[in-house]
């Protein structure tokens, strides 16, 4: 090794050790007539010191180093007369013997400190400088760990993890497909998996009992903040095994997670029906942090000729504690804010529980104090308290209500990102309209076993059929997901013909699903976590981006290697492709 | 839990317990009114046995069940009379209460037992019945143990695992790349990564000090045996080390694997160089389980008037221990098998050394019996053995005796399966001549760096340069290997120069990792491991095809889901190309 210790190992017990250490300029001063430098690497930050019982030329030569210099010095470790408590090696500094210039470095194009003045896309295109940086390194370094520490789980409890292919075939389900030309079969293409889903199941079918895989993913969908064109999932499929099993087992990973790598010791996760979940939260991934539940006021408000609420088909609201003292200008931003295209709520009618015990909305022309006071019954408030009322089309008020929700929890600071509350939303419908195409589609997946009780209702009520599907939610956001799945053949055909593919699409997309299905399929079924999402949870990041190391931009592009590019006409003709833009 | 216990855990301890079981028919026999079924599971099988005290409907049902049906079965555990020692669960059987069919079966295409009679092809397409099998099953169970092992190991060892992307970009280097085009870029393409390399290094750029990752790679090139297009990388890197520490610390990972996995305790690995390994064996990757070492003749046998040794550049051979009895006829075969045109030997000349200590060559015209007592003295031999000597150019005629003895190795019996002998091979060249395209290119890679020492050799004899580099070989696989790297960036720009890239190509492509060089980059070095190789090995298999579970064929087809496979012309319209075939 180049060194005899890292540079976070040195402390009060090395003193007197002569030492190598190896590592990058964090930072140099000059302080009458003595040189300190502070060097760094993964591990930590330690002082040298060179002063006048230093050798001339090496002095020159450390008041030479630039930031981020690399260097290997050889010293004595000495104790420091101005100790620094706040890092481990604070009480010692090595007294400069030697010092070699592994590599110069030009100035960086931004600071490589836990606050930096660089812009975003600065740092993407110089990741590998922003990387340097200890909160982003301490992010991956996190994810490490619960890499490890979720495959130690599993394994203990009896999963085996199994590589599946990358290069796999198009389906026309789901979200769009990355495609790879074949050379070797002209004309034809593979493409990267969406989700390992088939191939997990056919694991299930060879009796592998019990699956993981901590696997990438491919979506050729548009970007946002959470999300990527390759993201990791961690899989998990299991046989012989009721969705009670699933939920124990992995709310088991969750917790022991938690345990491990936070020092958290999460409860019993609560459980909630996707119909409570949208009634109560407007949303199938509720933020239970904090309460301020849906209340609906259909039967309290009705009939008292205020049209937009008569002629709505849901009223409902939200009790915003404490907020009794808003002005009619902060209420006006909110309902501004609720009206921007992205929420596009009509109005906000909202109702002051003044703390004199008064109440005041801005509907008095049609709703007299004593309604009102019905209101405050219906929201359980208390004086001092805002109530904020939607009226609309059922589906659509529920979501805007879901963001105005939201917005009042950040505001009265119910979402603190050192509390965790995770709750598995179960009882999901199997199917969703698509209004675009005039059919239903799965909402998980066409994998996805209906409850046996409404198997019966596919041909008539197809929208009100349940799915032994579930969520596994933290904080709002939406952790993983899994399902019971079909394990046979008839019902799996019938599952295709509801979601409108022919005999022959099915068996054509799917038929070495179906057909293993005949040869002894196991019931199963399985659940899939979003990797980066759990690890940026955990890091108390809003995006996933920091957790993962060369994310792409909102284009699919890394910036910092430039990807992706043109290639060389020679390539797309052994690959019998062509351009066409 | 659809059951209580696995088909393999239940013994003499149990007796008496109530127990439900879940799995597959293996098989069911009637012997005189009574039905016994062996029902298996990943765990083991157990046996059922259904008498004249069973229920008579469920003895029907019983009778009904065809192999690999899946059942459910609750009953008693009670002592067999006829135990079988060779299963845990030999001693017991139980007595079935209850029998569920949780799904049927249609005969399966072939045997699901340890030795099948279905063919390769017929195994493939039906993959998933394959993997039933307990041989194939439990070559992914070592490889799923060896893969936790090699994250315990090198976490211990300080290395932290980072996911590198998988949708990068393609470059002129290396093998042909898989690519994929990007919808959001039009005309652009993402390419597969043969390997991380330029990632891993610019994590150390980060300052990540030890990188691993197992990962997927990608290479679009023909196939064979141990070559599939999609592969699985063990792939590390270190920062401010040399070659001495990367080559301590995989032999510890290595020597740790085949201790935990195989409970076999491997000494110290020898070390070898390049030039002796071409000297001794004629490859880079000799099997040293056995010893049959080239003995050049050059001296012993030149001058003696015949011209195929006179006028070759070398004369090379190896003793065949006690084969001194092959006749005629086999020594013929020999030669046939040597001349085929994938080895392309000219000819082969043998000496018998007789046991009656008489020597006998085919080449008796030129040489007497005191010359050919000289050629047994090179050859170390002794009274029944048999000399092989080829000759020819030096290159060329070292492979064909490569081939010879690795042949002869085979027949002798020395190359068992269950002996390990590993070695590191080292002073690889940096740059090995392409006749091809009439320029050098990187042996390992362009990254590598030359040894100091030999730099000035660059411009004057580049392909005498030695290179950092290293190769990790068992039982002659070649299982790793690494170098220490370049990281400095003139360093780098003249190697990519000498390999023929102008000034302009080497930026394009590399620009991002030379530019990084330019901001404090560290002394780096690494290594990756064929993980499906390793794995491969660690089962005694030739071929790397079952140790992946789902394989792709010598077409790169995986023809079990048919793929590839073409796709809908919307598809190819939304990204922008077109077949040409």
């Amino acid at each position: 090794m180049l060194r005899t210790h890292t540079c976070g190992e040195l402390n009060i017990n090395s003193l007197g050790q002569t030492v190598t250490l190896c590592g990058w300029v964090q930072k140099s001063r000059d302080l009458g007539g003595t040189t300190f430098i502070d060097i760094r690497d993964r591990f930590g930050l330690t002082q040298l010191i060179l002063n006048a019982d230093t050798d001339a030329e090496l002095r020159e030569k450390a008041r030479s180093l630039g930031r981020e210099f690399v260097i290997k010095v050889t010293g004595k470790v000495l104790e420091r007369t101005s100790k620094n408590p706040k890092i481990p090696t604070g009480d010692i500094e090595i007294a400069v013997e030697e010092l070699d210039i592994l590599n110069a470095a030009k100035i960086p194009p931004f600071l490589i400190e836990d606050e930096t003045d660089g812009g975003e896309e600065l740092r993407a295109k110089y990741r590998y400088l922003d990387l340097r940086r200890n909160p982003i390194r301490q992010n991956l370094m996190l994810r490490h760990r619960m890499g490890q520490e979720v495959r130690k789980y599993l394994d203990a409890q009896g999963f085996i993890e199994v590589e599946t292919p990358v290069l796999i075939k198009s389906t026309p389900e789901g979200a769009r497909d990355f495609v790879v030309p074949s050379r070797m079969n002209p004309g034809e293409f593979y493409a990267l998996p969406q989700s390992p889903q088939t191939f997990k199941q056919l694991l299930m079918v060879s009796g592998f009992d019990r699956y993981f895989q901590i696997v990438k993913c491919f979506r050729d969908e548009d970007l946002r903040a959470d999300r990527q064109p390759e993201f990791t999932q961690i899989d998990c499929e299991l046989s012989f095994v009721e969705q009670e099993d699933i939920l124990n087992i992995f709310e088991g990973l969750t917790r022991h997670l938690f345990s491990v790598v936070k020092g958290i010791t999460l409860d019993t996760f609560p459980r909630m029906q996707y119909s409570d979940a949208m009634r109560l939260y407007g949303s199938d991934k509720p933020d239970v942090r904090f309460g301020m539940q849906f209340v609906e006021l259909n039967d309290v408000v009705k009939g008292k000729n205020f049209a937009i609420f008569d002629n709505a088909e849901l009223v409902v609201g939200i009790n915003a504690k404490g907020c009794a003292g808003y002005t009619r200008k902060q209420v006006d931003e909110l309902t501004d804010w609720l009206k921007r295209p992205q929420i596009g709520a009509s109005g906000l009618v909202y109702c002051r529980y003044n703390t004199d015990g008064t109440l005041k909305s801005s509907v008095d022309k049609f709703y007299n104090e004593d309604e009102l006071t019905n209101w405050a019954a219906a929201f359980e408030a208390e004086a001092g308290d805002l109530m904020l009322v939607l009226a609309g089309p059922a589906d659509k008020v529920r979501k805007q209500l879901n963001e105005l929700r939201l917005e009042m929890g950040g505001r009265l600071g119910l979402r603190d990102k050192d509390k965790f509350a995770p709750l598995w939303v179960v009882d999901f419908p199997l199917l969703e309209w698509d209004e675009e195409n005039g059919r239903y589609h799965a909402m998980h997946h066409p994998f996805t076993s209906p409850k046996p009780e409404d198997i019966a209702l596919l041909d008539t009520e197809p929208g009100s059929v349940r799915a032994n599907a579930y969520d596994l939610v933290i904080n709002g956001t939406e952790i993983g997901g899994g399902s019971i799945r079909i394990h046979e053949k008839t019902l799996q055909s019938l599952m295709f013909k509801h979601l409108g593919f022919s005999a022959e699409e099915a068996q054509k997309q799917f038929g070495f699903l179906l057909d293993a299905f005949e040869f002894g399929a196991p019931p199963h079924g399985g659940i899939a976590f979003g990797f980066d999402r759990l690890c940026s949870i955990f890091a108390g990041l809003d995006s996933i981006r920091d957790v993962i190391a060369f994310p792409k931009n909102n284009s699919g592009r890394d910036v910092m290697i430039d990807s992706p590019s043109t290639i060389a006409p020679e390539q797309m003709k052994e690959l019998n492709i062509a351009t066409t833009n």
